[in-house]
Protein backbone atom coordinates (compact mmCIF):
# COMPACT_ATOMS: atom_id res chain seq x y z
CA UNK A 1 0.00 0.00 0.00
CA UNK A 2 2.97 2.34 0.46
CA UNK A 3 5.02 1.49 -1.99
CA UNK A 4 2.40 1.29 -5.68
CA UNK A 5 5.35 1.03 -8.01
CA UNK A 6 7.28 -1.75 -5.56
CA UNK A 7 10.07 -0.46 -3.47
CA UNK A 8 12.00 2.73 -5.16
CA UNK A 9 9.55 3.16 -8.12
CA UNK A 10 8.21 6.31 -7.23
CA UNK A 11 11.73 7.36 -9.04
CA UNK A 12 10.18 6.22 -12.14
CA UNK A 13 8.34 9.43 -12.05
CA UNK A 14 10.42 12.20 -10.51
CA UNK A 15 10.78 13.59 -14.11
CA UNK A 16 7.28 13.94 -14.17
CA UNK A 17 6.16 15.24 -11.29
CA UNK A 18 8.52 18.04 -11.48
CA UNK A 19 7.02 19.32 -14.69
CA UNK A 20 4.72 22.79 -14.88
CA UNK A 21 2.82 20.04 -17.63
CA UNK A 22 2.10 17.57 -14.72
CA UNK A 23 1.28 20.00 -12.26
CA UNK A 24 -1.19 21.63 -14.17
CA UNK A 25 -2.92 17.93 -14.38
CA UNK A 26 -3.04 17.74 -10.21
CA UNK A 27 -4.05 21.63 -9.87
CA UNK A 28 -0.97 22.96 -8.58
CA UNK A 29 1.40 26.08 -9.60
CA UNK A 30 4.89 26.65 -10.58
CA UNK A 31 7.10 23.90 -12.37
CA UNK A 32 9.44 23.18 -14.87
CA UNK A 33 9.22 23.64 -18.32
CA UNK A 34 12.09 21.69 -20.15
CA UNK A 35 11.69 18.92 -23.28
CA UNK A 36 9.93 16.55 -20.63
CA UNK A 37 7.16 19.41 -20.51
CA UNK A 38 6.67 19.41 -24.03
CA UNK A 39 6.30 15.78 -24.42
CA UNK A 40 4.04 15.28 -21.82
CA UNK A 41 1.44 17.77 -23.33
CA UNK A 42 2.28 16.29 -26.76
CA UNK A 43 1.26 12.98 -24.97
CA UNK A 44 -2.10 14.19 -23.56
CA UNK A 45 -3.14 17.10 -26.07
CA UNK A 46 -5.46 14.69 -28.35
CA UNK A 47 -6.44 11.68 -26.17
CA UNK A 48 -9.96 11.70 -25.04
CA UNK A 49 -9.99 8.40 -23.06
CA UNK A 50 -7.83 6.15 -20.64
CA UNK A 51 -7.77 2.49 -20.39
CA UNK A 52 -6.05 1.07 -17.68
CA UNK A 53 -5.45 -2.39 -15.24
CA UNK A 54 -6.87 -2.73 -12.30
CA UNK A 55 -3.38 -1.94 -10.60
CA UNK A 56 -2.86 1.35 -11.65
CA UNK A 57 -6.39 1.99 -10.54
CA UNK A 58 -5.88 0.76 -7.08
CA UNK A 59 -4.00 -2.24 -4.98
CA UNK A 60 -3.39 -5.13 -6.23
CA UNK A 61 -5.02 -7.40 -4.00
CA UNK A 62 -7.35 -9.50 -6.24
CA UNK A 63 -11.15 -10.28 -6.04
CA UNK A 64 -14.22 -8.94 -5.48
CA UNK A 65 -14.38 -5.36 -4.60
CA UNK A 66 -16.19 -5.53 -1.85
CA UNK A 67 -18.02 -2.91 0.54
CA UNK A 68 -16.30 -0.19 1.24
CA UNK A 69 -14.03 -0.57 -2.28
CA UNK A 70 -10.75 1.55 -3.03
CA UNK A 71 -11.56 5.28 -4.60
CA UNK A 72 -8.29 4.89 -6.61
CA UNK A 73 -5.17 5.74 -6.02
CA UNK A 74 -5.61 8.71 -7.62
CA UNK A 75 -7.99 10.52 -4.81
CA UNK A 76 -10.35 13.13 -4.99
CA UNK A 77 -8.73 15.40 -8.02
CA UNK A 78 -7.40 12.55 -10.82
CA UNK A 79 -5.41 13.98 -13.08
CA UNK A 80 -7.14 12.21 -16.07
CA UNK A 81 -10.05 14.63 -16.50
CA UNK A 82 -10.93 12.11 -18.79
CA UNK A 83 -13.30 9.03 -19.04
CA UNK A 84 -11.25 5.66 -17.84
CA UNK A 85 -11.82 2.64 -18.41
CA UNK A 86 -10.57 0.18 -15.48
CA UNK A 87 -9.84 -3.84 -16.91
CA UNK A 88 -10.73 -5.87 -14.32
CA UNK A 89 -12.70 -9.57 -13.66
CA UNK A 90 -14.85 -8.59 -10.92
CA UNK A 91 -18.12 -6.05 -11.88
CA UNK A 92 -18.43 -2.84 -10.25
CA UNK A 93 -20.49 -0.05 -10.67
CA UNK A 94 -19.14 3.46 -12.49
CA UNK A 95 -17.15 5.99 -10.10
CA UNK A 96 -16.64 9.45 -10.36
CA UNK A 97 -14.48 11.50 -8.87
CA UNK A 98 -14.54 15.11 -9.62
CA UNK A 99 -14.54 15.50 -13.97
CA UNK A 100 -13.43 11.45 -13.49
CA UNK A 101 -15.15 8.79 -14.43
CA UNK A 102 -13.82 5.14 -14.07
CA UNK A 103 -15.52 2.60 -15.69
CA UNK A 104 -14.92 -0.96 -14.75
CA UNK A 105 -14.72 -3.21 -17.92
CA UNK A 106 -14.81 -7.24 -17.17
CA UNK A 107 -15.36 -8.23 -20.56
CA UNK A 108 -11.81 -7.91 -22.10
CA UNK A 109 -9.55 -5.80 -23.92
CA UNK A 110 -11.60 -5.45 -26.96
CA UNK A 111 -14.69 -4.46 -25.41
CA UNK A 112 -12.79 -1.83 -23.10
CA UNK A 113 -11.22 -0.54 -26.52
CA UNK A 114 -14.76 -0.44 -28.07
CA UNK A 115 -16.00 1.62 -25.11
CA UNK A 116 -13.12 3.85 -24.77
CA UNK A 117 -13.25 4.83 -28.12
CA UNK A 118 -16.62 5.43 -28.30
CA UNK A 119 -15.76 7.91 -25.17
CA UNK A 120 -12.96 9.62 -26.62
CA UNK A 121 -14.90 10.97 -30.07
CA UNK A 122 -12.42 11.37 -32.73
CA UNK A 123 -9.88 11.85 -29.96
CA UNK A 124 -7.01 9.21 -29.42
CA UNK A 125 -7.42 5.91 -26.88
CA UNK A 126 -4.33 6.19 -24.47
CA UNK A 127 -3.33 2.87 -22.66
CA UNK A 128 -1.86 3.79 -19.08
CA UNK A 129 -0.39 0.75 -18.42
CA UNK A 130 1.02 -0.88 -16.53
CA UNK A 131 3.21 -3.23 -18.81
CA UNK A 132 0.79 -6.34 -18.80
CA UNK A 133 -1.88 -4.40 -20.11
CA UNK A 134 -0.11 -2.62 -22.66
CA UNK A 135 0.87 -6.14 -23.49
CA UNK A 136 -1.82 -7.41 -23.86
CA UNK A 137 -2.79 -4.48 -26.67
CA UNK A 138 0.32 -4.91 -27.97
CA UNK A 139 0.04 -8.33 -29.03
CA UNK A 140 -3.67 -8.54 -30.30
CA UNK A 141 -2.24 -5.59 -32.80
CA UNK A 142 -4.61 -3.06 -31.27
CA UNK A 143 -1.67 -0.90 -30.28
CA UNK A 144 -0.55 2.12 -32.96
CA UNK A 145 2.28 4.04 -31.23
CA UNK A 146 4.16 2.77 -28.44
CA UNK A 147 5.47 5.73 -25.98
CA UNK A 148 7.75 5.00 -23.83
CA UNK A 149 9.82 7.47 -20.83
CA UNK A 150 12.76 5.42 -20.06
CA UNK A 151 14.71 6.33 -16.32
CA UNK A 152 17.75 4.15 -15.31
CA UNK A 153 16.38 2.70 -12.25
CA UNK A 154 16.91 -1.16 -11.62
CA UNK A 155 13.92 -2.40 -9.41
CA UNK A 156 14.94 -5.94 -8.53
CA UNK A 157 12.60 -8.93 -9.69
CA UNK A 158 8.85 -9.59 -9.15
CA UNK A 159 7.58 -6.60 -11.39
CA UNK A 160 6.02 -7.46 -15.01
CA UNK A 161 7.88 -6.82 -17.81
CA UNK A 162 7.17 -4.89 -21.08
CA UNK A 163 7.57 -6.59 -24.09
CA UNK A 164 6.90 -10.60 -22.05
CA UNK A 165 5.56 -12.91 -24.64
CA UNK A 166 5.32 -10.71 -27.59
CA UNK A 167 5.94 -12.37 -30.72
CA UNK A 168 8.84 -11.26 -33.07
CA UNK A 169 5.92 -10.44 -35.95
CA UNK A 170 5.27 -6.85 -34.04
CA UNK A 171 7.27 -4.62 -35.84
CA UNK A 172 8.36 -1.55 -34.44
CA UNK A 173 9.41 1.90 -35.89
CA UNK A 174 11.13 4.38 -34.36
CA UNK A 175 9.89 7.30 -34.70
CA UNK A 176 11.54 10.18 -32.58
CA UNK A 177 14.20 10.32 -29.29
CA UNK A 178 14.59 12.85 -27.06
CA UNK A 179 16.83 13.29 -24.09
CA UNK A 180 15.80 15.19 -20.84
CA UNK A 181 17.15 15.40 -17.18
CA UNK A 182 17.25 12.11 -16.01
CA UNK A 183 14.52 10.61 -18.43
CA UNK A 184 14.96 9.59 -22.34
CA UNK A 185 11.20 9.67 -24.10
CA UNK A 186 11.40 7.17 -27.00
CA UNK A 187 8.24 6.57 -29.55
CA UNK A 188 7.76 4.11 -31.97
CA UNK A 189 4.83 3.49 -34.68
CA UNK A 190 4.05 -0.17 -34.68
CA UNK A 191 4.13 -0.83 -38.40
CA UNK A 192 0.87 -3.20 -39.51
CA UNK B 1 25.07 -22.07 -36.53
CA UNK B 2 23.70 -20.52 -39.08
CA UNK B 3 21.52 -17.63 -36.65
CA UNK B 4 23.94 -16.70 -34.15
CA UNK B 5 22.23 -13.34 -32.39
CA UNK B 6 19.04 -16.26 -33.22
CA UNK B 7 16.26 -15.79 -35.30
CA UNK B 8 16.08 -12.19 -36.36
CA UNK B 9 18.87 -11.06 -34.59
CA UNK B 10 21.07 -10.01 -37.00
CA UNK B 11 18.62 -6.89 -37.05
CA UNK B 12 20.17 -5.60 -34.33
CA UNK B 13 23.14 -4.50 -36.12
CA UNK B 14 21.85 -3.39 -39.18
CA UNK B 15 22.32 0.19 -38.33
CA UNK B 16 25.82 -0.51 -37.56
CA UNK B 17 27.46 -2.72 -41.03
CA UNK B 18 25.93 0.29 -42.94
CA UNK B 19 28.50 2.74 -41.27
CA UNK B 20 31.87 3.99 -42.90
CA UNK B 21 33.54 3.07 -38.85
CA UNK B 22 32.71 -0.32 -39.10
CA UNK B 23 33.38 -1.10 -42.47
CA UNK B 24 36.99 0.05 -41.72
CA UNK B 25 37.24 -2.46 -39.19
CA UNK B 26 36.83 -5.12 -41.25
CA UNK B 27 38.83 -3.96 -44.14
CA UNK B 28 36.11 -2.18 -46.24
CA UNK B 29 35.41 0.89 -47.76
CA UNK B 30 32.56 3.29 -48.18
CA UNK B 31 29.44 3.39 -45.35
CA UNK B 32 27.85 5.87 -44.06
CA UNK B 33 28.49 8.55 -42.18
CA UNK B 34 25.60 9.58 -39.36
CA UNK B 35 25.35 9.96 -35.72
CA UNK B 36 25.98 6.41 -35.56
CA UNK B 37 29.34 6.64 -37.40
CA UNK B 38 30.75 9.15 -34.85
CA UNK B 39 29.24 7.04 -31.89
CA UNK B 40 30.98 4.08 -32.96
CA UNK B 41 34.26 5.94 -33.86
CA UNK B 42 34.26 7.53 -29.85
CA UNK B 43 33.58 3.86 -28.56
CA UNK B 44 36.42 2.29 -29.97
CA UNK B 45 38.77 5.58 -29.70
CA UNK B 46 40.57 4.64 -26.50
CA UNK B 47 39.93 1.01 -25.85
CA UNK B 48 43.05 -1.40 -25.39
CA UNK B 49 41.58 -5.04 -25.55
CA UNK B 50 37.91 -6.43 -24.88
CA UNK B 51 36.71 -8.78 -22.92
CA UNK B 52 33.77 -11.40 -24.41
CA UNK B 53 31.75 -14.58 -23.40
CA UNK B 54 32.67 -17.49 -25.21
CA UNK B 55 29.20 -17.43 -26.79
CA UNK B 56 30.61 -13.67 -28.86
CA UNK B 57 33.79 -15.88 -29.87
CA UNK B 58 32.30 -18.83 -30.79
CA UNK B 59 28.66 -21.17 -30.81
CA UNK B 60 26.78 -21.63 -27.61
CA UNK B 61 27.63 -25.20 -27.74
CA UNK B 62 29.61 -25.45 -24.27
CA UNK B 63 32.21 -28.76 -22.96
CA UNK B 64 35.96 -28.55 -24.19
CA UNK B 65 36.96 -27.40 -27.27
CA UNK B 66 38.06 -30.54 -28.87
CA UNK B 67 40.62 -30.45 -31.54
CA UNK B 68 39.60 -29.05 -34.54
CA UNK B 69 38.26 -25.91 -31.88
CA UNK B 70 36.06 -22.61 -33.78
CA UNK B 71 38.96 -19.87 -34.79
CA UNK B 72 35.75 -17.48 -33.90
CA UNK B 73 32.89 -15.94 -35.54
CA UNK B 74 34.97 -13.64 -36.95
CA UNK B 75 36.86 -14.41 -39.82
CA UNK B 76 40.64 -14.21 -40.71
CA UNK B 77 40.45 -10.81 -40.17
CA UNK B 78 38.12 -10.09 -37.28
CA UNK B 79 37.15 -6.69 -36.63
CA UNK B 80 39.20 -6.12 -32.98
CA UNK B 81 42.41 -5.30 -33.85
CA UNK B 82 43.58 -5.21 -30.30
CA UNK B 83 43.68 -8.45 -27.64
CA UNK B 84 40.12 -10.30 -26.89
CA UNK B 85 39.98 -12.19 -23.77
CA UNK B 86 37.31 -14.90 -23.88
CA UNK B 87 35.99 -16.18 -20.85
CA UNK B 88 35.03 -19.85 -20.68
CA UNK B 89 35.18 -23.17 -18.43
CA UNK B 90 37.71 -24.79 -20.88
CA UNK B 91 41.36 -24.04 -21.30
CA UNK B 92 42.94 -23.57 -24.48
CA UNK B 93 46.09 -21.53 -25.67
CA UNK B 94 45.79 -18.65 -27.12
CA UNK B 95 44.85 -17.88 -30.49
CA UNK B 96 46.17 -15.54 -33.15
CA UNK B 97 43.90 -14.48 -36.37
CA UNK B 98 45.41 -11.52 -38.31
CA UNK B 99 45.88 -8.51 -35.60
CA UNK B 100 43.64 -10.60 -32.67
CA UNK B 101 45.11 -12.65 -30.40
CA UNK B 102 42.29 -13.86 -28.09
CA UNK B 103 43.16 -15.23 -24.73
CA UNK B 104 40.97 -17.89 -22.88
CA UNK B 105 40.43 -16.98 -19.31
CA UNK B 106 39.35 -19.80 -17.40
CA UNK B 107 39.84 -18.11 -13.54
CA UNK B 108 36.73 -15.61 -13.65
CA UNK B 109 35.80 -12.56 -14.46
CA UNK B 110 38.33 -10.77 -11.98
CA UNK B 111 41.54 -12.26 -13.50
CA UNK B 112 39.98 -11.13 -16.85
CA UNK B 113 39.58 -7.90 -16.24
CA UNK B 114 43.41 -7.58 -14.15
CA UNK B 115 44.61 -9.32 -17.98
CA UNK B 116 42.97 -6.87 -20.37
CA UNK B 117 43.56 -3.93 -18.13
CA UNK B 118 47.47 -5.05 -18.41
CA UNK B 119 46.98 -5.36 -22.05
CA UNK B 120 45.38 -2.30 -22.51
CA UNK B 121 47.78 -0.09 -20.74
CA UNK B 122 46.38 3.07 -20.08
CA UNK B 123 43.31 3.00 -22.55
CA UNK B 124 39.89 1.37 -21.40
CA UNK B 125 38.45 -2.01 -21.06
CA UNK B 126 35.73 -2.65 -22.97
CA UNK B 127 33.28 -5.45 -21.90
CA UNK B 128 31.86 -6.34 -25.52
CA UNK B 129 29.31 -8.98 -23.97
CA UNK B 130 27.19 -10.88 -24.05
CA UNK B 131 24.41 -10.00 -21.87
CA UNK B 132 25.34 -12.39 -19.03
CA UNK B 133 29.05 -11.11 -19.32
CA UNK B 134 27.56 -7.58 -18.61
CA UNK B 135 25.52 -8.34 -15.93
CA UNK B 136 28.45 -10.03 -14.51
CA UNK B 137 30.44 -7.58 -14.43
CA UNK B 138 27.65 -4.83 -13.33
CA UNK B 139 26.62 -6.46 -10.46
CA UNK B 140 30.05 -7.18 -9.31
CA UNK B 141 30.51 -3.16 -9.28
CA UNK B 142 33.68 -3.19 -12.15
CA UNK B 143 31.69 -1.08 -15.04
CA UNK B 144 32.40 2.61 -15.11
CA UNK B 145 29.93 3.23 -18.10
CA UNK B 146 27.51 1.75 -20.07
CA UNK B 147 26.65 2.25 -23.23
CA UNK B 148 22.96 0.68 -25.10
CA UNK B 149 22.22 0.46 -28.65
CA UNK B 150 18.58 0.32 -28.58
CA UNK B 151 17.15 -1.53 -31.63
CA UNK B 152 13.53 -2.05 -31.56
CA UNK B 153 13.45 -5.43 -32.51
CA UNK B 154 11.50 -8.40 -30.95
CA UNK B 155 13.44 -11.77 -30.69
CA UNK B 156 11.22 -14.01 -28.53
CA UNK B 157 12.07 -16.09 -26.02
CA UNK B 158 14.91 -17.74 -24.66
CA UNK B 159 17.88 -15.11 -24.68
CA UNK B 160 19.89 -13.84 -22.34
CA UNK B 161 18.08 -10.74 -20.90
CA UNK B 162 20.42 -7.20 -19.88
CA UNK B 163 20.19 -6.63 -16.02
CA UNK B 164 18.79 -10.18 -15.17
CA UNK B 165 19.58 -10.40 -11.66
CA UNK B 166 21.26 -7.19 -11.03
CA UNK B 167 20.13 -5.64 -7.74
CA UNK B 168 18.78 -1.90 -7.45
CA UNK B 169 21.82 -0.85 -5.32
CA UNK B 170 22.68 -0.36 -8.88
CA UNK B 171 22.77 3.16 -9.68
CA UNK B 172 22.56 4.64 -13.35
CA UNK B 173 23.04 7.90 -14.45
CA UNK B 174 22.43 9.01 -17.77
CA UNK B 175 24.99 10.79 -19.98
CA UNK B 176 24.15 10.76 -23.39
CA UNK B 177 21.35 9.91 -25.58
CA UNK B 178 21.32 10.21 -29.77
CA UNK B 179 18.92 9.33 -31.88
CA UNK B 180 19.85 7.50 -35.06
CA UNK B 181 18.28 6.23 -38.03
CA UNK B 182 17.48 3.44 -36.56
CA UNK B 183 19.03 2.95 -33.17
CA UNK B 184 19.01 4.85 -30.01
CA UNK B 185 22.22 5.43 -28.28
CA UNK B 186 22.19 5.24 -24.88
CA UNK B 187 25.24 6.21 -22.11
CA UNK B 188 24.95 5.28 -18.74
CA UNK B 189 27.79 6.21 -15.83
CA UNK B 190 27.28 3.64 -13.01
CA UNK B 191 27.30 5.36 -9.79
CA UNK B 192 29.94 4.53 -7.74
Amino acid sequence: MENPLGEGGEGLHDWLVALKAWRELVGMEGGEENDSDAVVREENANVGAEIMGRGKFGPPSRGAWGEDPWQGWWGDEPPFHKPVFVLTHHEREPLTMSDTTYTFVTDGIQSALEQARAAAGDKDVFIGGGANVINEYLGAGLLDVLELHLVPILLGGGGARLFEGIEPDVTLKQIRVLEAPGVTHLKYRVVK
